[in-house]
């Protein structure tokens, strides 16, 4: 079965709407996704950016929150921003790239992208994250000392080492097999038939 | 029947795809269309930009290449960038305003966009437009002539003025009778079942 790669970032807004529903698409689609977990950080200052561009530029940021709201609006779910925008998501990436390991790695990330844009809280804080480590059936001590481990931070590095040199520039991105780059989540459902198909011709 | 505003720049190669989608699907969405051409240069520098994102961040700008590449080649078109990119729209948009007025402005607008990102032309050259309005059935001495009067230059500037005063950030944007505004063709079914249902449910 085809493989799609789904670049995400816990900071990303469009990234959680991509995690939510990248696994129905893809089932229907018949491809199978990797979770590679990233941080934006370095990609942002590859391109001179201290922080996302919906701080740099606040007219694009403003429609961005609405935007949010409507395509939440749409599936029943409220859209908060939490603040700070964007959230510190290294904790939780590399909680993500263990959790990933053990095959809880999409439920955990969906349930960190809840916390953080429906209900606006704070996903650094180890309180929160080892709730929704408990809530999976996991125990918080375990996971976060098998996350901070030197191995496993250094893994989250030479992840995001690896985005800047394929060419990632923002979250959520769709890389194929065949090194085909697609940008933000309105690209998801043409990303998995470029992955099935090797074009778009019949989307 | 509800209306929507297309704001477009000849500039914008996402503009040309909206250009191109945008007839067919308001019809079957039941949704008039107002063409409203207007200027980025003051749109975006308002927000510090000197010229297009996609030059500023060129990493962005290779992958909009391929990704308008990728799009073109699914509905049977090449695509070139003009060089220079961004192209200068100022004398189209000013005749677009003329062609609106009389009913053949959405034929202009279309013909000029495959100038200039099927053939990769020079849209500020007199010629090409003189040709492309020959085409169109219409004179070109006297199309040009309605479109450097003092008033039609001043419509075009009242425009942008009003682009900028309702929150325009980039092309091509829709905005709703209900004054949401909708930015990139991406977002162009969206922005066309929202002008008839009043939000994204069902779409």
């Amino acid at each position: 079965m085809p493989s799609i790669d789904f670049w995400y970032e816990f900071a990303s807004n469009y990234a959680y709407l991509a995690a939510a529903r990248i696994e129905a698409l893809a089932d229907r689609a018949g491809v199978t996704v990797r979770w590679r977990p990233f941080l934006l950080g370095p990609v942002f200052a590859a391109q001179g950016l201290n922080t996302s561009p919906f701080k740099i530029y606040p007219i694009k940021g403003r429609n961005m929150i609405r935007d949010m709201e409507r395509q939440c609006a749409a599936i029943g779910r409220p859209f908060r921003l939490p603040d700070p925008f964007p959230q510190n998501g290294l904790s939780a990436a590399r909680i993500a790239l263990v959790a990933i390991d053990e095959g809880w790695g999409p439920a955990f990330t969906n349930a960190v992208y809840s916390a953080e844009f429906v209900e606006g809280r704070t996903i650094s804080d180890k309180t929160l994250l080892a709730d929704i480590v408990t809530g999976l059936d996991r125990d918080p001590d375990a996971v976060f000392a098998a996350a901070e481990t030197p191995d496993n931070k250094a893994r989250l590095k030479a992840q995001t080492e690896e985005a800047l040199r394929i060419g990632l520039f923002g979250a959520p991105t769709f890389v194929t097999e065949d090194g085909e780059l697609f940008w933000g989540n309105d690209r998801l459902e043409q990303a998995l038939h470029w992955a099935r198909h090797g074009s778009l011709s019949g989307l």
